[in-house]
């Protein structure tokens, strides 16, 4: 029928459509006025960032800014301001670290400790070694030759010439190629991809187990890594946060100009020699991290909600500025906009901070479970025992909870402190036309690219895991992942603060109409296991992720860090 | 009459011309085979860079640097290797240092000691202070506050978005451009935009003594500079290596990053402290530096001489290697290639090795001076005190020596460790012909460009200054004045080999021509100190070069590293 449509009949018809759904425009008005005049968006990120600092995931600067973030909302006038616990394990801190070669000539290396591995106890000197091990079976070959020596973990990598473009704005190219995509879900939990990079971080997960207690049994003095990112710059990760699982000897992370150094010093029978000091304390006093969460109730609708979210927590290498202290400041600024404005949503506006995003979206995944749709955990003692991200299955059927019908929409920042150029669906096509009119009042300040594409890697997931709407924005990428993410210069230096009120007023405009609108957002059909044929047929379809894929856990089990 | 000539004409006359400048083509067949598939230039650079390590001028590293390379030309079968002493003034070394924010919040920072200040005799805790003085006059203000403080030389800078582009190789525009550009000399010595620079200048040389002096009584614990590099670069410089004028107390630049929350610290009143413990050491037992000079000697032409150099010393935070290891191993390359292949050049082949070029040429400049051609020191006994790039005049007249008329060239290499794409004739238009004849053999490994353009900054200016032909090649910038120069990621890793072979080639190639050529090079006429009316015009013409010029001039002030 469609192509009988007259051009007329088209008009009316997207006359009526257009005002069925429009956008409140006044509303928009002043959400601009307060988003992009009275702003305090960069306010709330310098806090977060410059005077609380790193926000390790139960570190003690994250209960600060688990403290912070909720006095905070309360004085903005949000409701039912709450911090919601779920099981984490051990936190950890470090104040300060030096490493120093010594010979065969002096100098001061760049590191930073990875997280969750002890400190030195005062100066620690040791002779360098190569170790590169990746298989429990490799470990044996050492036994006895280990005692205090500090251990080079992997290989010498020739370091290649740099991204030549470090800094970038999408161009009318790249979004239109976003929005002309193929869905491109991510891959199902049980396809062959997403279950070889299992196989590889859990043989990963148990080398670590093995690796630590034999480094302890052979008393070594330190193991050392090489930062994932060159030109100075140093990456950092984690050990396993779990209480008994702590990787037992100092451990850290040095740019991979002085990691090829050392390597090259040893090739030449150099003998370099290092004294490494490390302060790290561990924090047992509570085993749970905390998400903030904050309501501006809804006046109607039933007990609807719409959520607005970011994870609160960081890395330690430098302040979490763009990782992501930006998405909490732009979350925080969407709400305190609409509470300054006085707003009456029909549907309740719900703050989400999350704790425990780094180490596998731990927060997000326990708010789901705890009210909006929970999953069975293995029945078998020894998978349970693994961490989540390891077990087989995600866990059917999908059991709904009170909240699961009463959420529209959850969305999420996430990639940095780049500007909103647009938003990705998570295949959900039906949602097309509504973000295109809740874009409608931005365009001046946006591409309002709406594109059919999957994101994957942060707190979206866990509601998308559940048939729940989550969706993240397009973003300019800036020099996001060329520099920034995880690394020791991620301050509130690289950030620009323009970019940080578009996407505030953006948000906002989102969490308004979301609130407001007469219907919740459509939804994707509940998932179900992949069939055997649509697994192969994702497996078909993603060879470029695949491979991206491939190499990052590869990069993994190099660099240890699970 | 050039009009009349016809097609055949020209053309006979073209080959004629082209038969006479020929390159001997079975020579180069020699160059490129050993240079490309028998190089050692990489080998060079490790032993100077990743063995030797940072080679600041008159330190124990540097000393090191000009026994290897005396010896290792030796080896090569170089006659007449020797080391060719100047007067310069204090060594100085750093073997460790570490700067650590303890309140308030605790994280260890990242800096590098400025060269030539003292160390801290032990770990030294203090308060921070905002200390944003740039002219005597302002001292008076601070005096009695400033006992056991960190002062914060300079104010807070926003640090923008970084260049897009990082690393770049030349495309044909900007090389043609090059080819058709004005010849752009050098502003002369006595025209109105260096007189503002070397006032300037001169204003910071005598602040930083009366600095030095008032920080020195009034006790104040060290100070603390901007990396003139964002992005976690440590971008260093030093202080006088003059005897007598050491700075007075540990001074240490650190990363932008750092610098700015130290700032906005201050700003929110948190009262920043450091411990500050720096290892450093002058080194007094010899007040020369010393060049490196060797030779292939010649068989003919009556004691004519051709040169190839590069500066040996670099800055102490990383291991100089792009600034400048990759100059000096490709020069080494080029008379090993000639010396391996038993060249029997009719003028003599010498390589020089320069010290003190980031200093301000002082090698360079008394090679000529010792060699080549003297110019008049000031009578005044207070200029004459000051360092040579603040004298009011470059000496006037030049009185040439000995070496004066048998010198042919000099080629200079100090651009980073990019492939040769041409070269710069320093509006030398007679040797145009020459080098694109020289350019022949290697045409599907460079671009040839020849560029009638000047450039200034290292040693080859100390030829150009007294008449003598001295050129540098054109070379892809990668990341060179990006992230490299100066820059505590200044390693190997940075070089790409390919480049350096080229070079290297190229490099020999030119040697071998300008040491069998019929005569010696053109020349440009003896300088002789530029008229009003030259003076005018120059500085008209180099609007953007003044601009730059100025603005590096205002970020040598702030950062005071004079």
């Amino acid at each position: 029928m469609k192509q009988y449509l007259t051009a007329t009949t088209a008009s009316v018809l997207a006359l009526a459509v257009s005002q069925a759904l429009a956008a409140d425009l006044e509303m928009a008005n002043k959400i601009r006025h307060e988003g992009l005049y009275q702003s305090e968006v960069l306010h709330t990120l310098e806090y977060l960032t410059d005077e609380i600092g790193p926000r390790l995931t139960a570190s003690p600067q994250m209960t600060a800014a688990n403290q912070w973030t909720l006095k905070r909302l309360q004085s903005w006038g949000l409701k039912n301001a709450e911090l919601h616990p779920f099981e984490f394990g051990r936190g950890w801190s470090s104040s300060a670290s030096s490493i120093v070669l010594t010979a065969p000539r002096a100098v001061s290396l760049h590191g930073i400790p990875v997280a969750w591995t002890p400190g030195t106890n005062g100066p620690v000197a040791g002779e360098v070694m190569m170790f590169d091990v990746n298989t429990e079976a490799e470990l044996a070959q050492y036994a006895g030759k280990l005692r205090g020596k500090f251990l080079m973990m992997g290989e010498d990598l020739k370091i290649e010439p740099p991204n030549t473009i470090i800094f970038e704005r999408l161009g009318s190219d790249k979004l239109n190629s976003l929005k002309d995509a193929d869905v491109g879900a991510r891959p199902s939990y049980e396809s062959a991809m997403t279950k070889a990079l299992r196989a590889s971080r859990k043989q990963a997960y148990q080398f670590n187990k093995a690796l630590s207690a034999f480094l302890v049994k052979e008393q070594a003095a330190g193991v050392i890594y090489r930062s994932s990112r060159q030109g100075g710059l140093v990456r950092v990760f984690g050990k396993s946060h779990k209480i008994g699982e702590t990787f037992g000897v100092p451990a850290i992370i040095i740019e991979q100009e002085d990691y090829g150094q050392l390597l090259r010093m040893l090739d030449r029978k150099e003998q370099p020699q290092l004294t490494l000091d490390i302060k790290a304390q561990f924090h047992d006093d509570d085993k749970n991290a905390y998400n903030t969460l904050a309501e501006i109730p809804g006046s109607d609708k039933n007990g609807e909600v719409v959520m607005v979210g970011a994870h609160l927590d960081s890395w330690h290498a430098s302040d979490g500025a763009v990782d992501n202290g930006a998405g909490v400041a732009v979350a925080m600024e969407a709400v305190r906009i609409l509470s300054k404005l006085k707003v009456k949503p029909k549907r309740t506006i719900r703050i989400a901070l999350w704790s425990g995003e780094e180490q596998g979206l731990y927060g997000s995944r326990a708010y789901v479970n705890d009210f909006l749709a929970s999953r069975p955990a293995p029945t078998d003692p020894a998978e349970k025992a693994l961490p989540r991200y390891l077990w087989s299955s995600p866990g059917w059927p999908i059991a709904p909870k009170a909240g699961y019908d009463k959420l529209s929409v959850y969305l999420n920042m996430d990639n940095g402190s780049g500007r909103f150029r647009g938003i990705y669906t998570e295949g959900n096509v039906a949602v097309k036309p509504v973000f295109t009119d809740w874009f409608g009042p931005y365009m001046d300040l946006s591409s309002g690219t709406v594109s059919p594409r999957s994101t994957g890697g942060t707190d979206h997931e866990s509601f998308d895991d559940v048939g729940l709407p989550g969706f993240q924005f397009i973003q300019d990428p800036l020099d996001y992942s060329t520099r920034l993410h995880h690394t020791h210069i991620d301050s509130i230096d690289h950030v620009i603060e323009d970019d940080l009120k578009q996407a505030s007023v953006i948000m906002a405009g989102f969490l308004y109409e979301a609130a407001m609108a007469e219907k919740k957002l459509p939804r994707k059909p509940m998932p179900t296991p992949a069939s055997t044929v649509q697994q192969q047929r994702q497996d078909l379809e993603s060879q470029k992720e695949r491979r991206k894929a491939e190499l990052e856990a590869k990069s993994t089990l190099e660099s240890g860090q699970l």
